[in-house]
């Protein structure tokens, strides 16, 4: 299998001013065309350090992708690395510059001088166009590397990967897609996982990666020989079937849009600590109009009240955070948008308001689909932003639950 | 200045399944103590690739952070990594595991085999306890390099960071802190930023980082000499004062819940193509209960017309992607929950729905503050996530001026 470094350039990398996705999409995307991923590194936009990295890299691996310092800006030196540790000269590109005059003019942005310097690319470059931005992508071969450098905004780089470049690779490398299988679950804790996977044994020649991200467990298998690696995934996949959620990109999200969409069913939700967390994630999903009717953001007493008639009785004794609230947001939400099924969500995210009897992480879920309603109690652990991701994917989950017990005619009961 | 390595260890981050965020965390943090970041590596869950990469850099950094596999899973092997790269034992630190035993018991997780394999540390370390989880960081020297190694779930490393690792590094490396600041500014484009930066000349003792991200720049200087910097950032910012939105940790969604805690007044979202992201990202700020009363989530134009009044007439000529809309949305949601001010998106987000007259990523924004009333139109590019961040940010930025403007009683006109 050809090898592959991934070199992420930028100082902010470094320092952390920003987080680098664009090494994360590329791993999966060149992993899943069959490279092996043997070196992730961020660079710094300084042209010594640039021009080293690489020159250690040529020759070593099979394929080199740069990320970054395209842009117009001083700090843009990818370039003028390439050049120098390709030994190539760097040359202004009319191409390029007529593709980046066209979509400035498109966009009502005056053309400025700084706007030459992402037509200057290495001599004899391979060159891949850009469908979302200016700054072009450019190919070289050296030393029996083929090195591509990309640009580094995310959705340029993404979409230049897919309409370009990973078509190319396919064809320069001859790849064999190699078969990937992601398994999603959720709610369990991390060791019962491990402990089912030691049971059932790996195959030699199945990898497995098993990743936990707030209350989400994905293990990823990887593997040439497809029939091996769907038995394995089977047998993974039966022995955990009670907190399986789905594979690949079904998201939690995603599957409860499906089964929705299935039965041409509809959604809503009120939130209170997670502030429109949920929203956001149904609607991340496309095509999520089809069921997601929409939802009330009851941040404030106020809210929760006036907007789904709360009884103030609830918010003067037990309190917003409570079964009962959860319970009379859920109906009272479902009832205004005549949907078929409704989520609530009131807890504390903190970092403060927590007390002995109510700690920060306390989270009630309302649950409400066609004749059913449950209530459902958490202790979230994690800060502010872990506890409000934690309450979004479980009620989810929850949701996905209780959609598949009712059609499963299994017997459940409304609570609340 | 002392150096430092970051490696963030996992097979999970070569491939792709999850976006590493722990480097840049730490990355920011060690060079605000006043590190420098000579290399960030993302290492695979491979024992010998580990400790051959430890290897490489004992002795060459003063410093060595790894962050990730210290869970109890057997893909787990930084302990006996660093155990064998540093030639110590690895024992069972009993201290380790009653403090294991007593979380898992506090959270009502059945204790299992698999939990004692996180009191195997190797010998002779410092141990620094997990506030929020089970794992125990660990520090040995070897080399003349301190080696110290973090859990790899976010809040649980970022918890041990800050009230144990830092504290001890600050003293182990006699650190001088070194002056940072990181000016945001945002809607511009970001070659005007640069030509502003070159017009001003950076101070030689200036570090500039410049980071575009979805409508938001962020320039963030570093220097040994405050005087220096101060000087510069306040040259920067009133070289492009009008779309400077504050300093480091003043995200847009910070600023306006302060400039309204300032004045005690309220605010409330109305959200369509967005879906909630901006509900959320306004609760994200802690304490912004104080001024966020809730939303309306109005995907569906049945929430539009029923909850927040929108006259279908609207919706049957113009459609509800239109200034009409946004206004009519803006409005009613400012007297139904009787704020100062109010915001309203609606938009088309994408991948689907888009037209000629209409392309995808067509937003109108309504903002209302006080008696003031504004729409504006705008065609952000990217792809469905990037144009509803977009959205949310400028609908924040537009906000955040208007009230600006409002109180220094600019002629502002209200237009619907």
């Amino acid at each position: 299998m050809p090898t592959c470094a991934i070199f992420a350039i930028g100082n902010e990398l470094l320092t952390g001013s920003i987080i680098d996705t664009n090494s994360a999409f590329l791993g999966s995307l060149l992993t899943a065309q069959g490279f092996t991923i043997s070196e992730i590194r961020l660079v710094p936009d300084q042209l010594e350090t640039l021009v080293e990295t690489i020159e250690q890299a040529l020759g070593k691996y099979d394929f080199i992708i740069c990320t970054g310092g395209l842009g117009p800006t001083f700090d843009d030196v990818t370039a003028a690395a390439v050049g120098r540790a390709t030994k190539r000269e760097i040359s202004f590109y009319e191409q390029v510059y007529e593709h980046i005059v066209t979509r400035l003019q498109s966009k009502n942005v005056p053309i400025r001088d700084s706007h030459r310097r992402q037509a200057y690319l290495p001599d004899q470059a391979i060159l891949f166009p850009n469908p979302m931005g200016t700054a072009y992508g450019f190919g070289v071969e050296s030393e029996s590397t083929l090195l591509i450098a990309v640009p580094g905004v995310p959705y340029e780089m993404k979409s230049m990967m897919e309409a370009h470049v990973a078509p190319f690779l396919t064809t320069r490398f001859s790849l064999q897609r190699r078969f990937m299988e992601e398994l999603r679950f959720t709610a369990l804790p991390e060791s019962e996982v491990d402990d089912i996977i030691e049971q059932v044994t790996i195959p030699d020649s199945v990898e497995c990666i098993i990743n936990v991200s707030d209350g989400e467990i994905v293990v990823r298998l990887k593997s040439d020989d497809q029939n091996i690696l769907q038995q394995f995934s089977q047998k993974l996949r039966t022995g955990l079937e009670q907190f399986f959620v789905g594979y690949n990109d079904e998201t939690l999200a995603a599957l409860l849009v499906n089964l929705l969409k299935r039965t041409k069913e509809t959604i809503a939700v009120a939130e209170s600590c997670t502030g429109g967390l949920l929203g956001q994630e149904i609607t991340a999903v496309p095509g999520s109009s089809e069921v997601f009717l929409g939802g009330i953001i009851v941040y404030s007493n106020w809210a929760k009240t006036k907007l789904l008639q709360v009884p103030e009785s609830i918010i003067d004794t037990v309190g917003p955070v409570s079964a009962e609230c959860a319970s009379a947001l859920v109906k009272n939400l479902k009832s205004l948008f005549n949907s078929s099924a409704a989520i609530s969500i009131t807890g504390l995210a903190g970092p403060s308001g927590g007390t002995a009897e109510q700690p920060v992480g306390t989270v009630f879920i309302g649950l409400s689909y066609r004749d059913l309603c449950v209530v459902k109690h958490h202790s979230f652990s994690g800060d502010r932003q872990s506890i409000r991701q934690r309450s979004k994917k479980m009620a989810l989950w929850q949701m996905i639950t209780l959609i598949r017990e009712s059609s499963a005619k299994e017997s459940v009961k409304s609570e609340c």
